[in-house]
């Protein structure tokens, strides 16, 4: 394989395969992505399976990076605070962070249609309907099938970017001695729910505002679309006593919904119909190690971390990956061996980090936020942020709203809870 | 498929693979065994990648229970005790028990090669060179390579006994929702050297004892085999001052054996050659959920359960799950829905209990084993069992010389340690 080959290999269209490409091909790399899909652009969305995202630093920073960040401003929405639900439809509410900052609703299926358009115009081709079904990894080939006919890549280095069930990872595990590797789920799923938009696509909620009706044992959320719709998860147990288990007829969700989410039903009469008809997702969090072989292959986004949702931070540390694998390439040319070592030392405990992170929040949204005392808490780490900004970060902002790096936040956080739990 | 279809296909033809196919003939059902290897009876045994094995009691249960027992003691040496080789070659030794208590040190390949005798003297058939290329778990199917052609196999139930790297399990990652899963690796490999017969088959160290160098961050062991010889064990850091990246050259490895294991390298001039002749092993923990699917298949052994080699019970666990889920056939027929189930809930919480246990005593043998206060402390353990029998089994008995259930045995001997430590 010679060095002067520039053929780079990216396996999965979605959101960090896309965003990467781009970084690879202004470093004058040629760029093909194989996507297993269709392309969801010629082709109706498959409603039901997609968390709605929320994009923060992190994210933009990885997307100015390429410059496309104007483009996606366009479809997202700012959101620059929490408000609660009770199950009497009172609503509190909280800023998330100084004035002027938000979190930015975005839909992943337009999301992703705008950065393949990106892609392309950056001269990136993308194959679709091309699974991988193997790699040989000493070789550097990749294997697809594309309509039932094998087809084989070969290229100076493969990118796995196919998320959290990666036909990459799974190759790392078959053929590489000593791969340390977990997948774990929550003892909850999800399910996606929608609030319809209402007259002249007015929003029938606070636009502005990431929607949480905490209930303890789980919760429901809810962010604005750009037709005035909001997309609601419901983040429930599998089994138990309010569980996807104890719901078996339409009745059964009603008399649910009625009992702990009133002012919800009231925006979506049809939610057992919904309840029924749309899939019931899983939460895994995905941890491996190493994520590269050589200077041959690296998994990248959530083939090699996959999260839970809970602090909305898996496409952001997927940009962010992004972000530094470019960083290192401007440090060491085409040094491939040397950048993908750097990079999966460097991200590995950030990415264990914010896993961690994303779990302990799921406890704070279903159940803390809507407690007096957190917003009591909330308050005065505000304060004393105020006071002393270079002193005290809440752990939120550092997550959100910087980049620093999500281990050094993890260590913060810890620090400024036991001071807070003297207070 | 009808439940009266009592065909029964096993993937694996290795120890646990052998015994349940000998409970399940028992027990009226057609058991076919498919093996990817070719048969190890007809084929010279590949050296110097087996741990030798050592069986107690939950092994020797299991073996009882379809009375084969005798066969196998025939091939078995009792070890009644530990010996410590310090750095000057000075020798101390520990009782494993009571008086008449000891384990037994058997080849895993003699013993193999007997148990398959005996399963196929039970009716058992068993077809070699089959390698498990998939399942089609819902449609009882079992797919195989034998010499390039596909075989499909259909029977009623699947167990897969196939090890640490199990095609079964592979199959329930890639298909069943929510299949907890995880495989971790010590930093430690094992590298496997002989100790060979002295004059006419004479045993040049103690024959009736489990040898050990213990040198804090490794340890060399040795177990007796029936020809004089013994197969030694190096447990040695991958990386690091001491570690097999350290040692390169012929002459760095008899340095090394000089310095650390005096006494043990003038009983193996090769060592060198051997040291770089034979493959390094690496010891990795598997642990997942759940291990069945419906009535349709079962996890077994090490492809449930795979765990390190240093409490001497990854085979006797195996075992012990055929005895439990004879007893389970005994209880429920053939209701395999309910036995599979039950299998599972209550193997679970004591094949974790052992994998911990068996991380916890590899610090225990290389490290403690060498120490005064080490075999003090046994020595008062001892004192206290035999005035207390009935209140205090010392925890390496409760494992060894017990059928307690390793998860008691595990909380057992924590309440041990405390009340040792106060001491």
């Amino acid at each position: 394989m010679s060095t002067e080959n520039k053929n780079i290999t990216i396996l999965g269209a979605g959101l960090v395969g896309s965003l990467l490409s781009i970084y690879m091909s202004r470093r004058g790399y040629n760029v093909s992505i194989y996507e297993r899909r269709v392309d969801m652009r010629k082709a109706t969305i498959s409603a039901g399976k997609s968390i709605n995202l929320a994009l923060s630093d992190r994210g933009w920073k990885g997307l100015k990076g390429v410059g496309i960040e104007d483009s996606i401003r366009k479809v997202a929405i700012p959101m620059d605070r929490r408000i609660m639900h009770n199950v009497k439809g009172e609503l509190t509410s909280q800023q998330y962070g100084e004035d002027g900052q938000s979190i930015y609703a975005t839909s992943r299926g337009i999301l992703n249609c705008v950065m393949m358009d990106e892609a392309e115009k950056s001269g990136v081709k993308i194959h679709f309907n091309h699974r991988c079904t193997g790699l040989d990894i000493e070789n550097n080939v990749a294997k697809f099938d594309y309509n039932g006919a094998e087809v084989e890549v070969k290229s100076r280095l493969i990118f796995s970017a196919d998320g959290a069930f990666s036909a990459g990872r799974l190759q790392m595990q078959l053929s590489t001695d000593r791969f340390e590797y977990s997948q774990t789920y929550l003892k909850h799923g999800y399910k996606e729910l929608l609030i319809p938009a209402g007259d002249k696509s007015s929003f029938l909620m606070e636009k502005h505002a990431l929607h949480i009706w905490p209930r303890g044992g789980y919760m429901l959320i809810a962010l604005p679309n750009l037709d005035g719709s909001f997309t609601c998860t419901l983040f429930f147990p599998f089994e138990g006593e309010d569980s996807f288990a104890s719901i078996k007829t339409e009745t059964d969700c009603e008399d649910f919904f009625n009992r702990v989410f009133p002012d919800a039903i009231r925006l979506m009469p049809d939610v057992a119909k919904q309840f029924f008809g749309n899939p019931t997702g899983s939460l895994v969090t995905v941890r491996c190690f190493p994520w590269v072989v050589k200077d041959k292959l690296c998994l990248i986004g959530d083939a090699a971390h996959a999260i839970v949702p809970f602090y909305g931070q898996g496409m952001n540390c997927g940009f962010e990956d992004c972000t530094v694998l470019d960083q290192l390439m401007e440090k060491h040319g085409d040094n491939w061996e040397v950048i993908l070592n750097e990079f999966q030392y460097s991200r590995k405990p950030n990415s264990d980090a914010i896993a961690e992170l994303a779990v302990m929040n799921f406890v704070e949204m279903r159940d803390l936020v809507g407690s007096k005392d957190f917003l009591l808490r909330k308050k005065i780490e505000a304060r004393i942020h105020d006071k002393y900004p270079e002193k005290w970060l809440p752990l939120y902002s550092q997550v959100t709203f910087s980049d620093i790096p999500y281990s050094v936040a993890l260590a913060n956080g810890r620090k400024q809870d036991e001071i807070m739990k003297r207070l």
